[in-house]
């Protein structure tokens, strides 16, 4: 029995008291959102009618290297974190690989990922600004859950707009959003303006994640005391996600480990931004050197297969235009796909990174991310979600080349979730019948096409 | 800021390494197994062809005080283990009592209950027998995806009879279960004698637990290398579930807290059992005194309204005849119960205690349950099962009650799961279509007038 336990816990008072904010130490900082209207670059105050004050300031911060934490989100932090780091003790047997493998499990909260770590920041500011609530929009509902039971601890309303398909055919999710209070609204709905145009144009449609943040928007600037909060892609967000990865350092320092091989999932890059972002700052500040790796799936490989460009950050072109690696605003990933990483763009934070090649990226299969996630479910315990298994699949790989060159490397990966929503798609895999999809060069080409002229 | 954290969390060198046997403590044993067919008092080795040697004798052990736990089970409880105890600051906030809440939480590991605890001792016992698999029944099949898990774990075959109705409506539980690669075969098949009767007698049943069971002991005694395990009611289940108890103690004991009222709800009555026997064992040994409360649903009320006579375990009448708080092993409980409490008897051990007036009992209403449930979901976090909910009604209760008096209380639950898949009885309470059965005097009567005349 080695003397690294199967869980390193960090105690509440390690909990940090304060956010990383890697901006703060990027060489080439993320480049400035712009209007979609007019091209120019935008300023904090313009992001007010949209977005609370404070986390439009967040969203700009190029300065502050640390952003300390309200007392109030530090306590909501306490019910569910410090979250363990976990050996892969048993993994490690499985594969015969001399690596040692660790997993940042942000799953044993209820809304069963690391989204609700911005989710009570975003609620927070939201109340300190003294709004009554929130509205956003969820796609399958992580985000949506998360966000509804911050905005319950606060006692704040929130409105989702859900994506109708979603809506009825995963009642789960939405039946735990009520319980915590939220109102949950099939979109497109005929309470918007453009919920009211697109159920007029497209009679019987299921909607998609595109509408349901225009009418996300739409609600929140239609109404008094109401903003728009978003789970992923923000730089905000990714400042919120910094507590994932200044915990996992924290532990990693407790025992004397320094990690040799970093791997997160990535969509719209929330846990890998989230987790990276004190490893990259060490990078940047020429302290350390880490092999970071993006997992993306082969069905939406926006780092691997797309262009870093400025794009529309939503379908609807309503949002400000972000610079980022994308494969075109209006590129669908495949229906049959089950993960959560659907997203056509990358984070700006991620996409500098990247372009800085500070850190690499793969895409990986879905048939083959189930089988790692079985094979991870079978022996840790812990049957993880999708998304998270993009992870789980090259830590696997990584560890298996351990094997072959003998090399006793300490590799890290972040387990964003719990898969309990998630059991549709795994039947498909129990059944034999989940297929492989991969875009043509020629379907993402045509996609890219459609990116403005910037 | 008080100095008793959020969440207690020992050590893994604090798991403990020997259960606690509280039979070796009554005065009053539980009364024997009898053979349902000569009623004869049964020994260890008439259950051989039933269960696994070394479980048979801890069934039947009113000796050994304390009986260490394998290693190897150690180390698979590290996977999940210790489980947090839990300051509910939230809750007593919203309640503004003054009373201390506290809960073990048992949810966090993917089965979502303490079943775990038991179902790696079962596994792990199969497996030193040299046994190829095992065979189980299951309901909603919270039992049977723990036994998917420990089974996983061991190499060992798990065949899983799921009743046929929730086979059907509940899919997501079964893929879990498939996911860890047991098989699940919906109750009544045509692979049993008894199924094919059944079938034969009832075309087109929906099932029942009382078939699953007859048909999971056919399995087990018709097949080379297999026993039948079961997941509550049975002593050696409640010595395995001493876990939670042992820890729970420790935790508060680590903090100096005496705990006053004891809370857990009650169905077969392994969780209660558990978390209690410690504290019992201080009771029946002069060194200390708790009130203990067992939380019953209305519907199902075998301590309350029920009798303390022989009856049989399973509706087919194939298992052995235990002395226990029933209502008839022909007892219904309504159909539109949500929770897993449904089990027409009580566990022999709590049922003595109970009879010697150790642990005081109460009834709930169900929608009074989920009531409670949404409140604490909504200040603590955690999604409750509905089970688990029955604890929460009273431990609010009680805290309520120390409101009134001033007492500032150390009221301590078990929060025995999360009810990630429960989500359709929270629906229905959502939509308000949530109804209250409560059965008849005449209806308990009935049920109780088929038990044997021993």
């Amino acid at each position: 029995m080695s003397e690294i336990p199967y869980k390193i816990y960090l105690s509440e008072n390690e909990i940090p008291t304060a956010w990383y904010n890697v901006r703060a130490d990027m060489k080439n900082k993320p480049a400035p959102l712009l209007n979609p209207g007019t091209g120019e670059p935008l300023k904090a105050e313009d992001l007010y009618p949209i977005f609370c004050e404070e986390l439009s300031k967040q969203e700009m911060n190029n300065d502050d290297q640390w952003i300390d934490i309200p007392g109030e989100i530090v306590d909501f932090y306490k019910m569910y974190r410090p979250s363990p780091l976990v050996r892969a003790y048993c993994l490690e047997k499985e594969l015969d690989t001399p690596a040692h493998i660790y997993y940042k499990f942000e799953g044993n909260n209820t809304s069963g990922s690391h989204k609700l770590n911005s989710a009570i920041a975003q609620a927070y500011y939201a109340k300190k600004q003294g709004l009554k609530g929130v509205t956003t929009e969820t796609g399958a509902g992580q985000w949506g859950t998360a966000l509804s039971m911050a905005t319950a601890y606060f006692g704040l309303d929130c409105q989702v707009y859900m994506v109708k398909v979603s809506y009825e055919q995963k009642p789960f999710r939405r039946e735990v959003m009520r319980t915590y209070g939220a109102t949950v609204t099939p979109s497109p709905s005929m309470s918007t303006n453009v919920g009211r145009k697109i159920n007029e144009e497209f009679p019987g449609t299921n909607g998609s994640l595109g509408c349901a943040i225009s009418e996300a928007v739409e609600a929140a600037t239609s109404q008094e005391g109401y903003r728009y909060v978003l789970g992923s892609v923000l730089s905000q967000v990714l400042l919120h996600q910094s507590v994932i990865g200044l915990e996992t350092k924290a532990a990693l320092d407790k025992y004397g480990i320094k990690a040799d091989t970093i791997i997160g999932c990535a969509g719209g890059g929330s846990n890998l931004g989230g987790l990276i972002s004190p490893f990259v700052g060490q990078m940047l500040r020429g302290e350390a050197d880490y092999d970071i790796i993006a997992v993306e799936p082969a069905s939406c490989p926006s780092l691997t297969r797309g262009s870093y460009v400025y794009d529309f950050c939503d379908t609807g072109r309503v949002c400000p235009l972000a610079k980022m690696y994308t494969l075109g605003s209006n590129f669908m990933p495949a229906p049959n796909h089950a993960g959560g990483l659907r997203y056509h763009g990358m984070s700006s934070i991620v996409s500098q990174l990247y372009d800085d090649k500070l850190i690499r990226a793969t895409s990986v299969k879905q048939t083959d991310v189930f089988a790692a996630a079985e094979k991870f479910a079978r022996v840790e315990g812990i049957l993880p979600a999708p998304e998270s298994s993009h992870a789980i699949k090259v830590a696997i790989d990584e560890a298996l080349k351990c094997k072959e060159t003998g090399e006793a490397k300490n590799i890290v990966f972040g387990l964003t979730g719990t898969g309990y929503f998630d059991l549709v798609a795994y039947q498909k895999y129990n059944d034999g019948v989940m297929d492989d999809y991969i875009p043509t060069d020629e379907e993402i080409a045509k996609s890219l096409a459609q990116c403005p002229k910037i």
